[in-house]
């Protein structure tokens, strides 16, 4: 019985070392090359093909070759009883966290800024920070991390989570409190899960609710933003810039707007890679457990949508 | 009995309106203004002329109107009996941890790469992360800060210091140890204060011993940098790039190949600038030790620079 990995167009062999290495009785198989499908008990998935699972006779547990899952959720084909899981990885959070703050930094401490001021041989010390308060949408997993480090640094933090919590150490805010979060800060950060209820999130309606000159910085999902929005947002001084990781389609097509937008800067979705090294226990350590009928790691909730 | 402010070619009202709103019976006087000398007990000093302290007939203390002393210490007509203190502020510290996290990050993250990349609409997702090791010249109370905030995001750092220490969570090493330091980094932090034995610390010795490729942020002064000798290592591949806040001569000459290098990012000397909130307080606090004879905050030792 095995594994097979099902992610068109994408090199796998280091997940297939990563997974053998640690257990060589897997048999790992690699979609569109799979010789007997009845032995299939595990998928490993990544942009998998709509209604695939339906071939697998035998199939017991659904992993997501990343954090997120909702390329698979968005396969109604997938039978209900079976569970499915992500990956929770260290190094995935220790990457986003980073890349967050630099973008806050990259805001607060003017980068561009004094880049231009290089090209144009211009000395001015004047004004030399924009003060911050970060709000981070989506106080997770990963959101949870950033706060924590940006607390630690001193750099003021609000979190928005879907549902009310208390004793925290900073600014918290549920959905129904969004107006309240945006009035807050002057930085916001979208960290959510995308479901149907996040989807299109950051839209038109929610810039004009912010702070005039806030900064976007985007590294969960290109479908959370409109994008046409952000640039009439920008336009209309609600948002003064952004950093984006994700679009609404990947790679970013060549006539895209945002290639050229001076306000924006943009990065080919590099903020967080989920890494083969770390992924793979995960991935062998839940087969196990099916092949036991233990309790699996990091299973998500599809009602829920992460 | 009064304070005054030699401070020539700043707009100083800000430190007056602070001082005197502390202690209204301070008597503030801005150089070249000082009616009556003699009056005199404490001076306020960034970038004074040359002996001009020989002038004031009952001077009692010597305020740094910033962190660094070296301004006040290149005099070397100052009465040796006087005292010489420092601001220490938390702001000037945050501001300045900030600015080396920015560059840290900005590094280890390849910003530079991904503006080229967008400026030529190329989508390239392959080795998103340089890997880092930040070695921070000069542990004290800014580097250290530094240090323990790096430590907090995971970010592997040593330090380099002057005299041995133990018991330290990061590995530490004093100043006969710097080829070992130089030898575990990639990140090269220059935090010194400025002295005779470290300026000029920067040049292309050190530089050689560097790991190929290491990242310098200069933080500390100008003079600690020979400015041709970093053109020379980043053309033989020792240095990879370089964020530079200070120079041998403020502001950057207009001719200065800094200005269009591409390697280079320079910022006008506003890594972390003093707060007169902050630094006024101490000030005045200082003012007040002395005329009761009480031990003074921050004094700086002469012999050591800082």
């Amino acid at each position: 019985m095995g594994i097979a990995i099902i992610s068109p167009g994408r090199d796998v062999s280091i997940w297939i070392d990563n997974i053998t290495k640690l257990d060589n009785n897997i048999e790992v198989q690699v979609y569109p090359n799979i010789i007997d499908k009845e032995k299939i008990e595990t998928v490993l998935l990544w942009q998998h093909p709509y209604g695939i699972l339906e071939s697998f006779p035998n199939l017991k547990l659904v992993c997501s070759m990343g954090a997120g899952v909702d390329n698979i959720l968005k396969d109604d084909r997938i039978p209900t009883h079976l569970p499915i899981t992500r990956i929770v990885d260290e190094k995935l959070t220790f990457s986003m966290t980073n890349y967050v703050i630099m973008g806050v930094l990259n805001f607060h401490r003017q980068i561009l800024r004094y880049q231009k001021d290089q090209q144009r041989r211009v000395w001015d010390m004047s004004n030399p920070e924009i003060p911050v308060c970060v709000g981070i949408m989506g106080a997770g997993e990963l959101g949870g991390d950033v706060i924590k480090k940006l607390n630690f640094m001193g750099i003021e933090v609000a979190g928005l989570g879907h549902s009310p919590k208390k004793g925290l150490d900073y600014p918290y805010y549920d959905k129904t409190q969004i107006d309240q979060f945006l009035k807050s800060i002057n930085v916001l950060v979208c960290m959510l899960p995308l479901t149907q209820e996040t989807e299109g999130i950051l839209n038109i309606d929610l810039f004009r609710k912010c702070n005039k000159g806030t900064y976007l910085i985007n590294v969960a999902r290109g479908k959370h933003l409109l994008e046409d929005d952000l640039l009439m947002a920008i336009d209309e001084g609600y948002i003064s810039g952004a950093l984006l990781d994700v679009f609404q389609k990947e790679p970013l097509p060549e006539a895209h707007p945002f290639w050229t937008k001076q306000e924006i800067m943009i990065t080919p979705h590099i903020a967080s890679v989920t890494n083969p090294e770390a992924a793979s226990p995960q991935i062998v350590e839940n087969y196990h457990r099916m092949k036991n009928n233990l309790q699996l790691l990091n299973v998500i909730d599809r009602n829920k949508g992460y």
